[in-house]
């Protein structure tokens, strides 16, 4: 009969010390395989505890295999595979004395920068957190139930027909909420392009271009080339050269050189794309290409008018359009969207449907909430007027600065970001080394030219900025 | 030279007025390509505007391609392609008027059913609102500098230090937190997987098994098989015999039969895991097999001791454990998360690190708080008794019904779901299809066989349920 002493640790309770013996004695071989268990009754009468702490004992032995048990017969010791590599099992701890690895859970990622010029992050004090909190505590009283409902597929009605207002009202482009699919960031939205339109494509981005795209492609196992672009934007004779079947674009505001793409250009790449020349005879969904137009930062444009979207000059469904709120609003609320057009859209409720949009109901209706309130106009307006008054006091203080003579900047007039070009001797990597000594993150994106993206640097630390940039100049 | 009259609308501001004006002489071929416009000083004068309004104009049209420049020469007309397809690429509307496709952003998706077996979401009394809504408010208000911080890759430390610490207090696995990625639900963390493991190998999961998973292969283009469990499980030969890579499996409460893997079928699935019989010559990182275990709902244990984890007796880093707040939380807050082992954590930051973490800062801290501040062990320990409470009355309720006599119930012991089985005459599609019009969605697992997931349904909607079963049998 099996003897057993127990604890007076009371915190375990008894039939947990006495599973953990008893799956011990079978671990170690004390118990071998096919070995018969004492019955219930007698157990608990010879170590004095009740029958259904013994009881409770085995099922949880039962239920996790080390024991079996026959009809009528009574229970076993099960055959347990010994693998040289086997170690105790058991892991379940309640004592809640003895800690996971020690970590403090407040460490937090300090930033790191006096200022950096290469993050896209938004300045804390450019959220609007207070009507942010606002929306939030409403909804979180007021809408349980629609909080509690799964969402389509491709996201909340109520964020999607906000978006369709929003971009009608202030891109010009009208579109059906239904035609919207809502995404977490670039990521998530261009894998499912990727699943929906095919892996036996060609996949391409532009060059010099917005390197996470094709670091995206990469990754979900997509053959992918890189397309030059020259002061128009992309090059429509490399397209077919590199036989391209699907290119990302950013025709309203170049990343990163901030070049628009003009009218004259923006045709040819869609009469490109109505081209089938492919040698392969193809059919059905892919007898053509199509263009994934990013218009990631569409809303800073400082001077003038939006420029159109190609999405709004397409009418033969060639055009993905693809827009974030990592940009306009905070690069750490993950929602984003494309708007399909009505062929792919079908494809998409066919094919993909079954997927859960993998934006939170809570935050996707917030941010519907923000937009059709009308917030969204408010912060965006009160975001362009502070990143411009940013930007002119950046390219104020540098041309005051003694860099001022060998510096050429380019496209100023849009977007988070323009490029400076430093016509210097000193090499980029020791230039960019003794600006990181002095607290400056910067970047360069090819020979003596560097990206400043300014969206997260206040504006009380530009002009230090600058004189360190100086400094670092030999 | 050009000759305009402007409309009397102020709402459209002048420069709007003649950019337009002229970009539809250019779209009509009136201006004809690499005609000359007046310079901006002459059409000011003569169209009685300021100059500064013909500039705005001619920038516009600049910036979007519609005419070019010469260095003192002046503007010119574009040579637009023009397509057959063109359309007018204005687009931009201003007026606050002209709305797009009209539609009611109130509009709902209402709950449809009287009640829902199909579902998995969570009552709407049953989630946390006024705890949640608490952190939220404290979080909003005291944290914005995190909030602005862009989280790591893997998710914020917060999260998953809180997440390590509940994983060794209620689960008994010892992880590190910098081996924990944090996913927006089930598909984002398997495509990261994918990614990360590779496309050229085999997947499978468990048939009868998770049918998303299967889905969420096949979408993300890879081979995948179906591995048949007999009453302990997967069937480990079953595994060899299709040549399977990686594989996943829910051993603690197999979906949706309810079985627990017992430790021997345990450790045979882990010695598959290290046996390396590809004929195939392979190195490096698959050199080995992998199970993916999925602990989806090992909260809702009713009795006894939870199943120690298949990640917990692994030794030889076979073993990614991945796990959901969306069961446990709310179906709505897309949160899970994957536990890797130390050589694909390595693998994972070389290769997947650019990603963004998909879910934002704001709901990752809340999380974070609403676990470290023990809310979450609260929750779940509410949520299990009404689960209970739930189950025992439906059992309860069709143990007593006149369906009583021909139901097997199996599984009830853990899960928020159990499978009832019929043994009926009528077909299972003619009953789903009486149980639909009568206000019950089901679904049949195999024939005769239903599943009942039960966290969605109010309890005092059960009696009424179980009539209106009773009454769709024929």
């Amino acid at each position: 009969m099996l003897s057993y002493s127990f604890s007076d640790n009371k915190s375990i309770p008894l039939y947990e010390q006495l599973y953990q013996k008893i799956k011990n004695d079978i671990m170690s071989g004390e118990l071998p395989a096919d070995s018969n268990l004492p019955s219930k009754r007698s157990l608990a009468k010879n170590l004095s505890i009740s029958v259904i702490t013994v009881e409770n004992s085995y099922n949880q032995l039962l239920a996790e295999g080390y024991i079996y048990s026959l009809p009528r017969k009574g229970f076993y010791v099960s055959d347990i595979l010994r693998t040289s590599g086997i170690q105790d099992g058991s892991g379940v701890s309640r004592n809640p004395n003895n800690k996971a690895t020690t970590l403090s859970p407040t460490q937090r990622q300090k930033p790191q920068w006096f200022v950096d010029f290469t993050s896209n992050a938004n300045e804390t004090t450019s959220f609007p957190f207070s009507n942010w909190a606002k929306l939030n505590r409403k909804i979180l009283s007021e809408e349980q139930e629609l909080l509690m409902t799964n969402s389509p597929s491709n996201g909340l009605l109520e964020l999607r027909a906000a978006i369709a207002n929003y971009l009608h009202g202030f891109r010009g482009i009208s579109v059906n909420p239904d035609n919207i699919i809502i995404g977490a960031g670039t990521e998530t939205i261009i894998s499912i392009l990727i699943q929906l339109l095919g892996y036996d494509l060609i996949y391409a981005c532009e060059d010099p271009g917005y390197e996470k795209v094709s670091l995206i492609f990469d990754a979900n196992n997509v053959r992918n080339v890189r397309i030059p672009v020259d002061e128009q934007g992309v090059i429509i004779d490399e397209l077919s050269n590199k036989s391209v079947d699907i290119i990302h674009s950013t025709p309203s505001h170049h990343f990163p050189t901030g070049i628009t793409m003009p009218i004259k250009r923006r045709y040819e790449l869609l009469n490109w794309a109505m081209k089938n020349d492919s040698t392969e005879a193809q059919s059905g969904l892919h007898n053509s290409k199509y263009i994934i137009e990013d218009d990631y930062d569409s809303e800073f444009r400082f001077t003038g008018l939006p420029i159109p979207s190609l999405f709004s000059i397409d009418n033969n469904e060639r055009v993905i359009y693809m827009n974030t709120f990592t940009k306009s609003l905070a690069s750490t609320i993950r929602i984003s969207y494309m708007v399909l057009p009505d062929h792919l859209m079908d494809e998409y409720r066919k094919k993909l449907s079954f997927y859960s949009c993998p934006v939170s109901t809570f935050e996707q209706l917030t941010l519907a909430r923000f937009i059709s309130e009308g917030y969204y106009e408010k912060h965006i307006n009160r975001m362009r007027t502070a990143s411009r008054k940013k930007r002119d006091l950046l390219l104020r203080v540098i041309r005051n600065s003694s860099i001022a003579t060998i510096s050429e900047i380019s496209e100023e007039q849009a977007g988070l970001h323009f490029i400076l070009k430093l016509n210097m001797k000193m090499s980029d990597d020791s230039f960019i080394k003794k600006c990181r000594e002095s607290g400056i993150n910067i970047t360069a994106i090819s020979t003596h030219s560097f990206m400043f993206n300014y969206s997260s640097i206040p504006l009380n630390r530009i002009e230090e900025a600058v004189v360190r940039i100086n400094r670092s100049i030999s």
